[in-house]
Parts: C-alpha cells; sequence; structure tokens
C-alpha cells in the first residue's frame, strides 16, 4: 500500500493522514506537517519537491490559509498525499521530507477564529442538572430543540502540552454569607470534540445541514478545563465566563472529516423526542432527525489522570451532529471565519465509567475515586497531568487514531 | 492652539484625536488615520514626512500593531500629534497628509481578538430582571459583587455603517407547544460603549485595577443587535448565543482613554451596596468601589431611530468601570491580545428616558413608542436605520465627541 514502512494497522496510515503545525531545531519556521506513522511529512517542501502546485497554503505558520480554499483544495490535497505515499516512484522527492515525530515541536495548528462550545451530550446535560437542579426536570425544556451553546475565549485555546495555572476567582458556597477570592477548588475537566471550521462565510448566508460537509473540515481532541466554583457562582444568567475562559486544550492533529467516513453513524433518538425543526434536518434523515447528513460519530475517547484512565466516553451517544450544530451557528446569518472552532461539549454515556468530567465522576464531589497511585480524586490537585486520546473506526478493521490532548495542572500564580 | 482651521470647541479638536481605519478612492490601501476636526490625518506618511521614526505601525490595515506597541507608544504618538498638529513649522509638511472626511473610506479600526460584553448598568439589569423575571429579584445575587460578563462573537463585530439581515431562529412563547423557526420578532438594539484593549499579556498574568491603563487603549460607540425571542428561547442555561451573534456594531472612531481624563468619575454607590472584593478595588478607592484608579466615566449617548431622537442613556450611572471589568477579565489567568474588545452592556438609567433598549422602551413590547414620522414601535422594523452617538466633557468646557455607530436593519435572507 504504501512505500513506507508502517503496519497496516497503524493507527495514523494512509486512512488517516491528519494536519498539524511544527517546527524542528534546524528549521524553527513553523510550517503545516501531516502524521504517517510516527513520522512527519513536511508538506509545502514536499509538494515543491514533488511538483504539486498548490502546496503554497503549507508553508503558513497554521492551517487557516489551507482551511481558506475550501473543501475541493482538501480533497485534492488529500488525494496528492495519498498517492505520493503510495507511488514508490515518489519515494526519492518525497522522503527527505519525512521527520521523526519526536524531532518535531508541535505548535496550536489553527489561529482560533470564534470559539464556541455546545452542550450536545443529552447524558452530561442531564447528569448537570441532576447535580446542580436537583428540583427541576433534569434536561432545560429547550435541549432536544437546539443544540444549546455559547461562545468560549478563542485566546487562550492552547496545543496540548501546554501547562495551565489554577484559576482564581471569586466562589460563593450556598451557607456563605458573601463570595471569596481564591484558587478554584472544583477545577474540572470536560473531555470533547472540536471541529474545525474551513471555507469563510459572509454575513447573512447560512450553512445547512446538507452543505455543512463544505466547511467542516476536521476533528481535533479538546478539553475545557472548567473551574465549577467559578461557574457556579458567575454563570446566572449569561452562562460560563471567567469559570472556562481560562483555558481550552485541543490535540496538535487535525483528522480530516473524511478519514472519518466509517465512523458516521446515526444519532441516538428514543421514542418520544421531538421532531427538529426542518433547518436542523438533512437529506436522508427521518422525522427525529437522525442519519443522513445530520450523521453522529463513532468516536471512543479515554481520560488518563496521572497515567490512570478514569473514564471511557463514547461520541457515539451524543444528541446533536456536527453537521447540526454547524447550521445551527449559523441559520441567524453569523458569518464564519477560517479556523472557527467548536467544542461538542463534554461527552458522557449513561454509564457511570462514561462520564466526561470529574463533577460527574464524583458526583458533585461526593463520591471520590481513586487513581492507581492510591490517592483519591473528587476534583483536579496541582500537578495532574490529563490526557485525553480518540480513535475512531477506519474502513476493514483499521483504526483511525485522533491523537491526543494533554496538560498539566500548575499551581495558581 | 493649532495651525488648522478648527473652532476651539469642535469636539474633534486636539483634545480629542481619535485613531481609525481609512482608504481613499485614489489609495484603497487601508491605514490608520486620526480624525482632526472634519479632516483625517494619513498618519503613517505623515509621520515619514516629519521624521517620527515609530510611525510604521501606523501603515497596517488595523490599529492592532500601534496596539501592540503598549502605552508609552500610545502616549508618544499623541505627544507627536500634538505637536505637529499646533506648531505651524510642521505644516508644510504635514498638511498635505490631510483629506476631508467625505472624502474616505472607514473601515473596520480593529482585528477583533475576543469579544466579552458585560451588563454593567444595575439600571438596565433590573429592568430586565422586571420583565423577564417578575416574581424574583430583580438584581441577581451575584450582580453587585462582580461584573457579569460573557464571550460574544468577534467574527461578526462590523463597523458604523454596515447594514445586517434580520436573523433568522428558534423561539417559543409561552403558550406555543413547541419552538417555531423564523425571522426574529422581537429585534432591539443595545447602546453601549465598547473599551479597545493593546499591550498583550500572558496566560497567568493579571491585569489590575490600577495596571488597567497600561491596556485599556481606548473607547468606542456600540450598538449590540439583540433577537430578543431567539435569546428568550436560548439562553437557559448557557447564556445568549445566536440572539446576539448575528451582528455587534462600532463606531470607526476610537477614542484614546487619554482624551477621556476629564470625564472621569466617581462610580456611583448607594449605602447598602456590599463592599467589591479587593481584586476588584484600585488606589483611591473607597469602601464601596468607586474613584481612583476604577473610575466611571461621564459620557453622554443618544439614540435616533430613522432620525428621532429615542433615549439619552448616560454612561455616569454605570456599576463597574472599565478598569474593573478588565481586572475581572484577567483574574483567573486569561490572557489578553491586541484587538480584544469588551462592551460595557448596555446602558440604561433611572429614568425612562434613559434606557438603552427597545426591550426598556417598550417595557417588554407592552409600551409602544411613536417616531417623529408618526409611525410607533415595540421592536426594530425593517429598514430601520439606528444612529448612537456619544460625547464627553473635555477640558475647560469643551466636548469630545466619540462619533457614532449606525447600522440598518434589512429583511431576512
Amino acid at each position: 500500500m504504501t512505500w513506507l514502512d508502517l503496519p497496516a494497522d497503524h493507527p495514523f496510515g494512509l486512512g488517516n493522514l491528519p494536519y498539524g503545525v511544527f517546527s524542528t531545531e534546524a528549521d524553527p519556521e513553523r510550517r503545516v506537517g501531516v502524521r504517517v506513522g510516527d513520522l512527519v511529512l513536511d508538506l509545502a517542501r514536499a509538494a515543491a519537491a514533488a511538483g504539486y502546485p498548490s502546496g503554497g497554503a503549507w508553508s503558513a505558520p497554521s492551517l487557516n490559509p489551507f482551511l481558506a480554499q475550501g473543501p475541493d483544495a482538501w480533497s485534492s490535497g488529500r488525494a496528492w498525499l495519498t498517492e505520493v505515499l503510495t507511488d514508490a516512484a515518489y519515494r526519492g522527492v518525497v522522503e527527505r521530507h519525512l521527520h521523526p515525530l519526536g524531532q518535531v515541536t508541535l505548535h496550536l495548528p489553527i489561529v482560533v477564529g470564534d470559539y464556541v462550545d455546545y452542550y450536545a451530550s443529552a447524558h452530561h446535560a442531564a447528569n448537570v442538572g441532576k447535580i446542580f437542579r436537583p428540583d427541576s426536570p433534569a434536561l432545560p425544556v429547550n435541549w432536544k430543540h437546539l443544540p444549546i451553546g455559547y461562545h468560549g475565549r478563542s485566546g487562550t485555546v492552547v496545543v496540548s502540552g501546554t501547562d495551565f495555572h489554577r484559576p482564581s476567582g471569586q466562589r460563593k458556597g450556598p451557607q456563605d454569607p458573601a463570595p471569596v477570592f481564591g484558587p478554584s477548588i472544583r477545577l474540572d475537566i470536560e473531555a470533547e470534540l472540536g471541529f474545525v471550521v474551513g471555507g469563510a462565510t459572509a454575513m447573512g448566508e447560512r450553512v445547512s445541514v446538507d452543505g455543512s460537509a463544505a466547511h467542516l473540515f476536521g476533528v481535533v481532541v479538546l478539553n475545557d478545563w472548567s473551574a465549577r466554583d467559578i461557574q457556579a457562582w458567575e454563570y446566572v444568567p449569561l452562562g460560563p465566563y471567567l469559570g472556562k475562559s481560562f483555558a481550552t486544550s485541543i490535540s496538535a492533529w487535525v483528522t480530516p472529516m473524511a478519514a472519518l467516513q466509517a465512523a458516521r453513524i446515526d444519532l441516538p433518538r428514543e421514542e418520544g423526542d421531538p421532531e427538529v425543526l426542518p433547518y436542523l434536518r438533512g437529506t436522508g434523515t427521518g422525522a427525529t432527525g437522525s442519519g443522513g447528513t445530520a450523521a453522529g460519530l463513532d468516536v471512543h475517547l479515554e481520560v488518563a489522570v496521572n497515567g490512570t484512565v478514569v473514564t471511557r466516553p463514547e461520541y457515539r451517544g451524543m444528541y446533536w451532529s456536527p453537521a447540526q450544530m454547524l447550521a445551527h451557528m449559523t441559520v441567524n446569518g453569523a458569518s464564519l471565519r477560517d479556523g472557527d472552532l467548536f467544542g461538542s461539549g463534554t461527552i458522557s454515556g449513561p454509564s457511570p465509567r462514561e462520564r466526561g468530567s470529574f463533577l460527574e465522576l464524583s458526583w458533585g464531589g461526593t463520591e471520590p475515586f481513586a487513581l492507581a497511585d492510591g490517592t483519591i480524586r473528587t476534583y483536579l490537585e496541582d500537578g495532574d497531568e490529563v490526557v485525553v486520546t480518540a480513535w475512531a473506526p477506519g474502513l476493514d478493521g483499521s483504526r483511525i487514531g485522533l491523537g491526543e490532548v494533554a496538560g498539566r495542572v500548575l499551581p495558581t500564580t
């Protein structure tokens, strides 16, 4: 299949080909690379050497110029990559532009335009409802009619491996007469996928569910670090702000949606779920909005804290699909920019071992859980390192690796 | 005072000197200009001609490189400008770089980093509370302890004069069995000031109230267009999203904070207002957080709809100051980027004629009001043009004009 020395079942084989931004010690200029096996191909240089005329965008220090070129360029680039990595005739010109993964530095792959975070897991939303609002229905009344979302801070989106300081802020327990200030004592993770947008649109234009493929470039693994105590005190009535804005981590590799064709699945729907409004349906979509162009994704996540796997969330249970979230984002005429990023929201499944946050894993702090070193956790401690990894089914039983997003909590400043 | 033919009381005199980005028919390249009287000075060219060595940042198509240079550069630039516009010896080299205001095109002055909107008027927040949540206390319990804010969409911040399409979306009245989709029927304005940030910071760094002057570059007039029906249905529990993200308009001119020295006032505080936490206090600040480095601003606004002035909000009544909002934004370690923008939230005063939104002016749609042409309004109609203007006191009884932000509602797409 390929002239590279690459096992057929490698999770970063030719069926994957995720994009990132890297530099080397010898050449600290940031540029676009693609991961194949445990190597990184310097794309612009390989394209120049192999005579691919459209490789100029890959010399940029972010994916944004490539994102701007739109879906035809994404397809062409992927086809060209597959060709040069398959046809041994290209080996001579391409091989010299491969770098061992361990010898490159990976950077934030995109200049983030707007960052939106959704809340698309019914299991997560219901768990949060039960913990925080036990006297109300578990799901807000609007939840099954629209993908609830909000804008987050794009300036603090960081690449995997970036450590961050525990945030300080105001919190107020129910018994406290007034808020107190200090480091967050309920610092949490949110295991998510993030979707990278390309093909900018003008204000007033809408992207339909059917048209979303032209703007959904790829997927990252995302950890939406959250200070639950800060969030709980601030979020009524305008939503989360400082409880989220201190850091959001994404994986260095952006897996193209094209690599996830075998992972497309129907959306989960149950008897009694309301019919969604037409703009949230796609071609081939049933009355409950499942399947067709609004397809969900079968992606498996794993969250490790200091090396102990604490949960394995399944993306397959998410109620709203990436296409629906994108269609909703633009239905009011909001424009898209290359590099816009939206998160799925915490991925939680029906079982306790599929919960995507410490808030849920410790049930609001009431049920501590143990790590392999014998220490227990309700929320994150200083020094904790969290690694979220993900993979999806590829063709013929192979796996598509989505890489990892890692980060460590440093003491407050 | 100046060799220009400029009345001493001109609102764009030498005490003002706001920055913007412009182009001309003869030279469509966008570059930084400063407004003086009814002229625009091409800054980079004037600097080159007059031998000012730091003018390179002004040849950029946005203020961002100048914002990045920080407060010393802002002071030096203002001092140089004052000198060349005062000393007749410079007239020969500078005058040829002045363009009549009517002959330039004004553009968005900044590349917006993150856009945050606050909710800093107690009168507005209480009015909204009374209209939407009549059975609850008018102000949320957290409101006087922290400036409530949320992130908005920076990609749809547009310059004054940009028309936009009425947004469509989901809405659901209390009697509706399910949400319906269509053009917003409660399209509104929010008359605000916006604050432009410079001097980027690193993650983990905090900007104190006392240190805020090094990062607060200037002020714009801001209209945060809002679809109340979309917002009402979507905003629980994560805050406003599509009800706001379709368009936010700002004035073309950024008035430097340095021009607003005479407008600095104590913050309004009443008996019983809680003491704010130390990070929200500045030097020279009383127990209730008023005055000193946390000063408020005496800015007068006027909102005209199709030429009829419908309200005159007074910024003096705002509970939280720009310095406090900036300190709050960064207290969790969130970094700042050059071009970050934050809005004050709707400016409303205690009297009905100082209300900064149609929601309040029509009291939730129950009290229509008339325009000069005899038509009545509760919310915006297609074709309506809204112009928000603002001014502040300058030295010696002069006025500092803050310009205007204008926009027109086009039919939905």
